[in-house]
């Protein structure tokens, strides 16, 4: 067949215009898909993981429907110093029904709260946090709970950087999600923190949508409420997703073991193994907190956030270990402006 | 700017290309997503409400996000009759364990299972039925027992079709399904049955994730086992997913208000009020089983599925029915063939 020079520039022009629509919506190859990370062994190892579980050719890759990603939330994706952002909102919560409760003038450790006396409130171990919880939390519907979140994150700022909590979202870990997300990974937060309470603002702050979301729990009771019904929020605990709770939570909600878990504290470590045990290739990642200027330093001893036997795990085993200070050109999201 | 007839065929055929990369994978609009469904009421509504939801300049539009699509799974996706498939399960593993459980030859239910007879196992009610699940469901891992439901599935034969259990999926429900994720809904299956007996098999046969399947479930624990971490099923009641417990566990684990909902009895009814009170226009469907040639007919009095207020609700309420004997062309997929 001979073609005239239209014809011909009619076929070329086909050729130049259709790889377009087989194009994922993904970079080309040339740009860096994680600007804000530091080149490096982390970085490298990144790359080269999802590179390899996602080329068709290679003997570790991952079909489309295994390619779960599970990350913890607190000190993993937004900062959780000086205490958990969730233990400031319902300490807000606290003072905001007081006038409803004058008993808790004297009683513990709302007392505590309402004096601003951490030192205090922190005497009072898990029990009192569970009772500040069980106060804050409960006694409303699904609906209204969601709005007292928005409406705290809407105004309430961080003590050190006077900022919305959700300006405390890691950078290179929203660049991280987006590249997972990019090739075909499911991500998923599995976190200690309350489920009810991330909801409202992950899909924004993240781009993980709501039904992707693990969490702890209190439990719930359905209402018919003549004819416009409510989930009642009941003061009493239902689940607690962390340590053992993790791979429970990953079990019960999705159904099958990650192949990516990434967290920064010993509640991580038992998802971390869960993953570690897919026969699927896996990837173990660890943010260790090295920056005390721009976020803060912690691990062995830190009472929230704690990482210690995790870090002699994931040294021992390999796993990939944040370096914070080192791998991490920028620590929020602001700084770029 | 003068083209020549070169640079205008370029530019031609630019426009003749192009189109086709926007287009969304799914079919063109004069075919049919719905082959199986006979024309009439039902059918129609359910082509008005997608095309209207979907419809960026409707008021009624629904952003992606927000478009969940719950479905109860027995006697709603596949067939509930002579008695729910699980429990068909349940029994060939009593038979299957019986010989290291010598006391169930004496020991009800156990005994009457051992004698097929179904009579005086239902005597036996809700009790015998929980201790059933718990002897035949409990006491191995999760990676065990998904091993022995696919095991199952691969052998069993229905009593009356003499076919594998996941041949009768309602094939007007797969193309539901399917009609409804190529518009962007999220679909749910929201099911008094087993998580963890469904999950093994519903990606194959409805092309639903495991990690969007919500049922009942027993508790679980972890346990790190010496480095080969696995998950136990303990022999005690978690969740029951069914009457007020479907919104409820659709709180949990999707966290927003589906805007479709669809099932076939009472214990559906509870999900079908909690989508109805969506603030975003929502789709009740009650599949109403009226076709006791091809599949079974029963309603009111069924012990099995039974649509008794479900059903003067949507007539009330002008829900959609599918009356299956006349809106169905067919029931099961094998009837393609």
């Amino acid at each position: 067949m001979k073609l005239n020079k239209m014809q011909l520039l009619f076929f070329l022009s086909l050729l130049f215009v259709l790889p377009a629509c087989n194009q994922k919506s993904t970079q080309p190859d040339d740009v860096d898909p994680l600007p804000s990370w530091n080149d490096g062994v982390t970085k490298t190892a990144i790359l080269n993981y999802v590179n390899d579980v996602t080329n068709a050719e290679s003997e570790n890759f991952i079909k489309i429907s295994e390619r779960i990603a599970t990350f913890d939330n607190d000190g993993n994706l937004w900062s959780e110093q000086p205490a958990y952002f969730q233990l400031f909102f319902a300490m807000d919560r606290v003072k905001a029904l007081a006038s409803e409760h004058p008993e808790w003038k004297t009683e513990q450790p709302f007392k505590a709260v309402l004096d601003d006396d951490m030192n205090e409130l922190m005497k009072h171990g898990e029990h009192g946090l569970v009772k500040i919880v069980m106060a804050t939390h409960a006694g409303n519907t699904t609906d209204e709970f969601e709005a007292i979140v928005k409406e705290w994150l809407a105004n309430a700022k961080h003590p050190r950087f006077n900022r919305p909590y959700t300006d405390l979202v890691y950078q290179p870990m929203l660049e991280l999600i987006k590249y997972l997300q990019e090739n075909d990974f499911k991500t998923f937060i599995v976190s200690g923190g309350g489920i009810e309470f991330m909801r409202p603002w992950v899909e924004e702050a993240y781009g993980i949508p709501k039904d992707q979301v693990i969490g702890s729990s209190i439990k719930t009771e359905y209402d018919y409420n003549n004819g416009d019904p409510i989930i009642k929020r009941l003061p009493e605990l239902d689940f607690i997703d962390d340590k053992e709770g993790k791979p429970e939570g990953i079990n019960r909600f999705i159904g099958r073991k990650p192949v990516f878990a990434s967290g920064n504290s010993d509640g991580d470590l038992q998802m971390m193994r869960w993953a570690e045990s897919n026969k699927l290739k896996s990837f173990m990642l660890y943010v260790h907190h090295t920056d005390a200027e721009r976020e803060w330093a912690y691990d062995r001893d830190s009472h929230i956030g704690r990482l210690d036997k995790g870090l002699d795990e994931a040294n021992e085993k390999g796993w990939s270990v944040v370096d914070m200070k080192n791998d991490w050109k920028v620590i929020y999201p602001f700084e770029l402006k």
